[in-house]
């Protein structure tokens, strides 16, 4: 296990310092730096005379304990002085990550005449009569609503909708940046189960889509369902359907290398919450050998007490041999090991107990459940959720895509064969001849996943496919 | 009464004729569209040759009647085939007015991680320390939530919130075109005041402001007092405070030009609904002379039978002669007629009744009270709230500025002070230089209202004046 995670750009900082003008004043700075374990990223020497110099350092450090220490490092230098010390992560915050940009120009009267009133009550009484066309004339037709109670974010658990909202943002910004997908953040002050059904179902009329994000389970599951059940337009559970997407995605290719079957493997599946319940029923409707469901409670099988009627099914419907022992237990012989838990549940021993050509899939954020530098020497594959690694399984390969697809298609629900179709379109983006042990899945760059995505969306949707710049129809067309 | 309402560019449509090519026929085309009372605006040769021309014809109509009225002139015309009208309306509203804009670059990895995983965790975790800084590193700093359940929208009454999604874009694009607000429309699925309170709180936490819209009276009444007292943001129904303030410093500006004092006016309101409450209660606030507030049911007065408790107020402390007959009696005399209820009630006439240097702002939208052509022939001074008429009474005027202001105050509540304070800088804007009988308010246009309403809303709201691009502080600044 690492005493400590590894430096990554999310925990950049930039410290200003004065230091006396000798020759080796720089040198020792970035020495210092160094031995502190830091990685130097870029040093700006903002102002100097023949006695001093003021230099900007930025470095990228593994957490804000370690940040604090680099910068006491830097203080404890002789002629040194730090002056200020920057977080690029909280400046890139502040004031938020989204804003609303108007479509429509507002600069002479008659401008203002057709965006506003009078013209607009016209195009009001038009989707009266036709509650339709509110997929044409407004924002409903691209836009989605990316919702979350707070109650899962990330690793951090219930931190609540205000402090939830930074990722929302971040997850809108990506929806736009990916797939063209107008994404707004819902975040809601409550984890009732009732209210927020009978909330998603208020706001929708405004939107073509709903994200639902970072909702514990076992609510998540009522909650996607209820909301299934109620509403015109798709309801997606990114943490469910988004991380499956990919991780079958990964395993297709992971598989590919190592040339392996899928009806033959045994995978264990550590964590039985939304996105490992929803990797554990792709795997099965994908045809996987055998799953075994892991969770705090221990491996889930049947005779188990006490389990919710999401744990009930994952026992009648995995682990063939009925296993009950620990998680080092289940994965000894396993061909496959998929972690979207805690961190450090695994050290490398117990990867080295796995069968030949091992694919560990290590996806707790920030810190994987075992670490990857470890499972490397036992594993022929291994795949974490970090983007400082490679073969980082991101959801980001996943959402853009399937939502651009739905909205084109004017979708009114998300289905299994869509998550099958995405994670095919994902897997098939990497070529026959690109593919490796460290290439088991496009980059989240690679600008040709999410069209991919969309495309195998749209084929199953069987939807007009839309071009949203071709002009349409105007209501009274002859 | 007009027969029919002016043709304006909220009903411009775009004709796409073939005549014949010889000397007269772009000639005749353009009298039949005049006859037809339609005002031709553009016309674009699009194609030609020495038997035909095509050309697009662009004109303002009245109403949708009117512009099929006019493409029927056309179509009886010998030698002209109508191939295609489009309405330019529509076509503006294709796909919606505003979209999602990400004010990040996310172009690398190191960028991806600063706004997203794992960087965004620690802002995550400061919020959720300090959950004020919400206010800082998040779109809250900026961003107001338009609310409507769609029960009272324009002068189209109860037609929903999909068809009412149009209005509330539009409203999002003025807010950020006028005041650099980013707004987002909520438009609610349900018309129950315990559901719209409990949903407007549990969203808020995303929100710097809540702007609630076109929500029937009384039922906005209670929703906005319970909301003030849940939430710490500022709860604004500009139904009832907008028209107030933008009433209120038209009046002050018309009094100057007629040389009458408010405290001396006999003021009659027509619709007690959420406009007419709040500007009476404004003019109350103000010290106006004498209230009379008039409803389909009649003269509010003490006394009637089965009042709501806001008709109950009203009659308590308005209407000093306790008046009960019908509306052409209580503007016989009257000094100011606001009209905020439904197209017709008045005619020229009754606008004769009144005293001298009589003041009416007819603002029914889109058929005011009055038609203003009459009104005009005998009241000094007439305003609307037509976009094509002068003196137009436009909510835009305060919405935008008061916003703006609340949000860099960061202000907890809406006050009545800031009410005056902003009608005061909207009415100052007119220079008494500038001010006449056709200019008694501001340009919707004019870039100085929204900057003079923010500055006055700041100083009432006795915050901090933010600049929103000042650099602020990161966390572990030292």
């Amino acid at each position: 296990m690492p005493s400590r995670a590894l430096p990554s750009a999310g925990f950049s900082i930039t410290i200003r310092v004065a230091v006396t003008a000798d020759a080796s004043a720089i040198g020792r700075l970035t020495t210092c730096v160094g031995e502190a374990g830091a990685i130097v990223t870029a040093l700006d020497v903002v102002d100097s005379d023949h006695l001093s110099v003021i230099a900007d350092l930025t470095c990228d450090t593994a957490d804000t304990a370690h940040a604090e220490h680099v910068v006491e490092a830097l203080r404890k230098l002789d002629g040194v002085e730090v002056r200020k010390v920057s977080d690029r992560t909280f400046l890139l915050h502040l004031g938020g990550k989204i804003e609303v940009h108007p479509k429509v120009a507002l600069r002479t009267r008659d401008e203002l005449s057709r965006a506003y009133t009078p013209g607009v009550a016209r195009v009001c009484l038009a989707i009266a009569e036709n509650p339709d066309d509110a997929r044409r004339l407004t924002i409903k037709r691209n836009t989605i609503a990316v919702v979350t109670d707070g109650s899962a974010v990330l690793g951090l658990g219930n931190i609540g909708p205000a402090a939830a909202l930074p990722v929302m943002e971040g997850k809108a910004a990506l929806f736009k940046r990916f797939g063209g997908v107008d994404a707004w953040p819902v975040v809601l002050d409550t984890q009732n189960t009732e209210e927020i059904i009978k909330i998603v179902t208020a706001i929708a009329p405004a939107y073509g889509g709903i994200n639902l994000e970072d909702i514990a389970a076992p609510r998540c599951f009522e909650i996607e369902a209820r909301l299934r059940e109620r509403l015109d337009i798709p309801v997606f559970h990114d943490d469910q359907h988004g991380t499956a997407i990919v991780v079958l995605a990964a395993l297709t290719n992971a598989l590919r290398v190592v040339g392996k079957d899928l009806s033959k493997v045994r995978v264990v599946v550590s964590g039985a919450g939304a996105a490992g319940t929803a990797i554990i029923k792709l795997l099965l409707r994908q045809g996987v050998g055998d799953v075994i469901a892991y969770d705090r409670a221990g491996a889930l099988h049947r005779g188990m007490e006490n389990m919710s009627p999401a744990w009930k099914w994952l026992a009648d419907n995995t682990n063939t041999d009925n296993y009950s022992g620990d998680l080092s237990g289940a994965v000894n012989g396993a061909d496959v090991f998929i972690g979207v838990s805690a961190p450090n549940l695994l050290t490398g021993d117990d990867v080295a107990t796995m069968a030949k050509d091992a694919i560990v899939f290590a996806l707790a954020n920030p810190d994987p459940e075992v670490d990857p530098r470890e499972a490397r020497k036992y594993a022929a594959i291994v795949a974490t959720g970090r983007s400082d690694q490679p073969n980082q399984i991101n959801n980001v390969l996943a959402f853009p895509g399937v939502f651009r697809g739905m909205l084109d298609a004017q979708a009114r629900q998300f289905t299994e064969e869509m998550a099958l179709a995405a994670a095919r379109a994902i897997a098939d983006t990497v070529g026959q001849d690109k593919i490796n042990a460290s290439v088991i899945i496009p980059s989240v760059f690679d600008a040709r996943v999410a069209p991919a995505v969309a495309t195998a969306i749209r084929a199953v949707a069987k939807g007009p496919i839309a071009d949203p710049d071709a002009p349409e129809p105007s209501e009274i067309d002859t």
